[in-house]
C-alpha cells in the first residue's frame, strides 16, 4: 500500500514551511517558544505568567479555556470568559495566543480571540473536528494522539489540509508506553521522521510528554537538539496550587533559565550546522 | 486520589443493567450478538448481510454509514443514504440498529434512523460528543480508546451519564502494543475489571480487535467464556471486495457457525454456574 | 524477508504435536491443568498445594525452587532443597513436576529431579540457555517474553529444536502495555495465531498473564475457549503470605472449582467441535 | 512498597560515579563515544572502522563476538577469534574495548581480551548471568532491556553491584512500542530520572533504539542534550553489506562528523552550565 500522503509532502517545500502565528511564525528555521499555564484560571494568575513569558523572550502564549479532563466532574475550563482573558495578554504583552477548542462552537471562539486553534491529543482523530478547522481561517497546532502512528499523525494533518487550510503545525506530546517514570514516554525520534516526509513544522510539550517538571529542561534541551522547531511547555505562577498538571509546570524563574538554555543551544547547533554546510 | 465514579458504580445496580435497544436488549444474563458490515456500501450488500444475520438468530444489526477513515482521501460512508438503508433492515428484518455516529450532526440523525448510538474508539475522549450524546434519547455503545486505560473507558461512560442518558454499553475492540500477528490486542481481561466495577455491559468486538477472519471465532469464543454480554462482529457478502476492513470480515457461512457455537457456550457456562450457586 | 521457521512449522506434524511430560501429555487434545505455588517455601507448604490439586484430577505440578526475582534482596528460592520436595511430590501424588532453571547448573538439577523443565519470560531470549536445554532430555516449557513478537516467540523455540530437542510447550504469559488493570496483558489472539503456524502445544497463565485473583478464572476459561491446550495456575494455601506472587494465587477451593468449570467447557467446547465436523 | 536500592543510590555518590574503562572513563563529566560495528566480521573489516573510530577522537570501541540473534539460523558471531581481533584493535589503535558476553564462558573470555562486559538488552533480567558479572574484575555496561522500567533496569544493576563489582554502566538502547517509524523507541526522558536516582553513569544507543541510519545523529544529539554521558553508535565500512543491523551503522565520513557534533553540544551545554552555577 502506498501511504497516500498529498499536501504534507516535504518535497512540496523542500525548505520546510514557516507558518504564521499571529505576528510571528512557526517553522522556518527560527526557534519558537510557546509557553502558559495548562489552564486559564483567572486574570491575574494568566497575567503573572505572561508577564515572565514575554519577559524572557519568547513570543507565544499557551492557557486553556476548555479543557479536555478524563472526568467529567473536573475543572472543565472558563470557556470564553478565559479566552477574552487570553486576548488581553495578546493585547497588554504582544505574545500570539495558542489555545485549544474540542469541538465547532470552540473553533469559532478561538478563531474570534486567539491566534493559533490546537487540537488536543483526544481529538487527534476526532475527523469532523479536523475537517471544520480545515476550514478555519487561522493556523492549526495539532497534537499527536497518544497512541497514533507516524502516519496517522501526517493523515490528520492532511485531513485538515484537504479543506484549505495549510497552516498546521505538528507537536509531539509523549505516547502511552508500559513505562512509569514519566506519564508518557516522549517520543523523539519522530523529529527526524517528520522532517524527512513533511515540510510542517514539528514542535514538542515536554510538560504533557513527561508529566514531571524536572524532567522538563532535559526533554526540551533534547528535542531542539533533535531538530524542533520550538517547544510548548506549561509554566504556572504557583505549580503547586494549578488547577491542572501543577506537577509539570514550571516556575517563572525556571522557565526562565530554560528559555536562555534553549537559545544558545539552538544558536550552537545551527551556527555549526551553517559551518558544516559550508564546508 | 480516590477514582471519581458515582453514576457507573457496580453497587448501583448489583445485578447488572440490562440495556434496552429497540426491541431488545444487552446485559443482563443475555447474549447479545451485533452483526453485520463495516460500512453501507449498497442496499443489496446490506441486505443480503441482514437475510444472513436474521437467519442465524441474531437480534442486532451493524454497519456504518460514516466512517472514521485514517486518510482523508479514504472511502468516509454513504451518510444519510446508508442509515436509511440500515432503517430498512430493521423494517425488512426485524433487526436493532448499531451505527456509529462522528459529530452532532450524525448524532441527531442515528437517532431519527438507529436504535443505538456506537461512539468510536477515536472519539472515546471527544468529550463534547460524549456530552452530546449524554443528551441524546437513545441509547450509546461506547468503543474503548486504542490506549485507555480502564479508569478512561469508565470515565468517558461517566461523561454520557452524567448528562442524564444512563443507557451506555461498553465495547472492548482491542489496544495498541508492539505485536504484529493480530491488528490489535484484545484485552479481555478488562471484562472481569469491569464487571466487578460498574453495572454497564461489556461487550466484545474481536473483528476490529483482530482485523483477522480467522481469530474472529476463537476470540469471540475467550469473551464469551471470560463474562462478556455479547460481541459485535463483521459479516459481509463478499469480504475479499469489502470497501473496509474486508481483511477481518466474516463469511455468512463463517458467522452462522460462529452465532451456533457461542449460543452453545453461553448456555453450558451459564448452566453450570446456575448449578454452582445452588451449591 | 522470509521467516525463517524450520521445525516449528504446522505442516511437519498437521494433527498438533503431544508433548510426553512425565507419566502424561500436553497437547494433542487432551486438556492439561498445571497447578500449584509460585515458590516452593515448604514442605508442608507444598504438600497441602499438591494434595489438593491431585484431588482435582489435574495431572501436572508447578512450584519455583529458582526464583527469577526483580530484587537481588527479594527470596530467591530454595534450590536443590525445594526440587527434592518436588521430586516428594512426584512419588506421594503421582504429579508430573514442571519447574524452572534459570542456568545451566539449575537444567541439570531440574532434569534431575523434575519432569519439564520450565524457562521463564525473562529468559526467553537467553540464547545460550535455550541452547542447552535443546540438548537437555526433559521436555521444556517456554514462557513467551514481556514483549516478544509471535515470531521472537517461536524463533526461541526453534533454538530449543535445532538442538535436538523437539519437545517444547508454548506458554503465553501476558505481555507489557499501558494497561494498568492487570499485571499484563493477556494476549490471547496469540493462541490461534500459534495454532496456525506451529505444531507445538500452547498453553496460558492466567495467574502471571492477570496479577489479580479474580481475573484468574474468566481468562482461564477464555484461554481454554480460544483453543488452548491447557493452562498454568498458581495455587497457595494462604495466598496472603505467600512469599511470592499471593495477590494472583488461587486457594485450593478457588482452585477446585476452576478444575471442574475448565473440564466441562473443554468438554462442551470439543462435543461440539466434534459434531461440527462430522456434519 | 519502598524501593529496595541499595548501592545505586545517588546519595552514595552525589557527584556522580565514573567509571574506569580501560585506559579512560566514562562518567565524570567527561563525554564518552563508543563506536564500532555491530558483529566482529572480519579482521579488515574491524581495523577499518578502528581506524575512523580512533582518528575521530572517540575512546571505546564496540563490536559483537558473540551475537544475540533472533533466529538460530542467523550468523552467531567469530566467538573467541573475534574477541582476539578486538584486542588487536586495542594495541594499534589504544582503543578501549567494550564487547558483549551472553553467558558465563564468554564472560571469562571477554575478561581476557575486552575492557568491559556487556550485558545485552534480553539478558538484562538474566539474574544468573548479573550475578556472575557481579563476580567479574572488569567494569560492566548493562542495556536496559525492550520492556523494562526504571525499577527493574535499576535493579539489575543492582544484582551486579551486590556481588561486589561496582562499575556498572547503563545503557539506554529503545524500548517496544506500537510506533513502527523507528525500531524502538528511544527514551530519552529516562535519562534525568536515572540521574535524579543513582550515581551511575548513563548512556544512550540510538543506533539500536532506532534502527534507522539518518536517526542516528539528530537522536545523539539529544541524547547529550538531556544529559546523558555519552553514546555508543554502529560504524560500518560498508554498511550495505553488514552482516547484522547494516540499515542503521553508520558510514566513517557520518560518525565523523557526529563525533565533532556531539564534542560541541557538549562543550556548549557544560559551558553554559558553568555559568550558570557560578550564577
Amino acid at each position: 500500500m502506498t501511504k497516500p500522503y498529498k499536501l504534507i509532502q516535504r518535497h512540496i517545500r523542500p525548505e520546510g514551511s514557516a507558518i504564521q502565528v499571529g505576528t510571528s511564525s512557526i517553522g522556518g528555521g527560527s526557534l519558537a517558544v510557546i509557553a502558559g499555564p495548562c489552564a486559564v484560571e483567572s486574570a491575574e494568575q494568566v497575567f503573572a505568567v505572561a508577564e515572565a513569558v514575554a519577559a524572557s523572550g519568547a513570543r507565544f502564549f499557551r492557557g486553556g479555556a476548555f479543557k479536555p479532563r478524563t472526568s467529567p466532574y473536573a475543572f472543565q475550563g472558563m470557556g470564553e470568559a478565559g479566552l477574552k482573558i487570553l486576548a488581553e495578554v495578546r493585547e497588554r504583552f504582544g505574545l500570539n495566543i495558542v489555545t485549544e477548542a474540542m469541538d465547532e462552537a470552540g473553533v469559532d471562539m478561538v478563531e474570534k480571540y486567539g491566534d493559533c486553534i490546537q487540537i488536543g491529543a483526544r481529538n487527534m482523530q476526532n475527523f469532523s473536528l479536523l475537517k471544520y478547522v480545515g476550514r478555519a481561517t487561522k493556523p492549526v497546532l495539532l497534537k499527536r494522539g497518544m497512541s497514533a502512528t507516524l502516519e496517522e499523525f501526517l493523515l490528520a494533518a492532511e485531513y485538515i489540509m484537504a479543506e484549505g487550510n495549510y497552516n498546521v503545525i505538528l507537536c509531539e506530546r509523549g505516547i502511552r508506553t508500559f513505562g512509569t517514570h514519566a506519564r508518557n514516554t516522549l517520543d523523539l525520534s519522530i523529529i527526524p521522521a517528520i522532517r524527512r516526509t513533511t515540510h510542517l513544522p514539528i514542535i514538542v510539550d515536554p510538560s504533557h510528554g513527561t508529566g514531571r517538571n524536572y524532567m522538563v529542561e532535559p526533554m526540551a534541551m533534547a528535542a531542539v537538539a533533535a531538530g524542533a522547531d520550538g517547544v510548548i511547555v506549561e509554566v504556572h505562577p504557583e505549580p503547586e496550587n494549578a488547577l491542572c498538571d501543577g506537577a509539570q509546570a514550571l516556575t517563572a524563574e525556571q522557565f526562565a533559565v530554560l528559555e536562555q538554555r534553549l537559545e544558545m543551544l539552538h544558536g550552537a547547533v545551527n551556527a555549526e550546522e551553517a559551518v558544516m554546510s559550508r564546508a
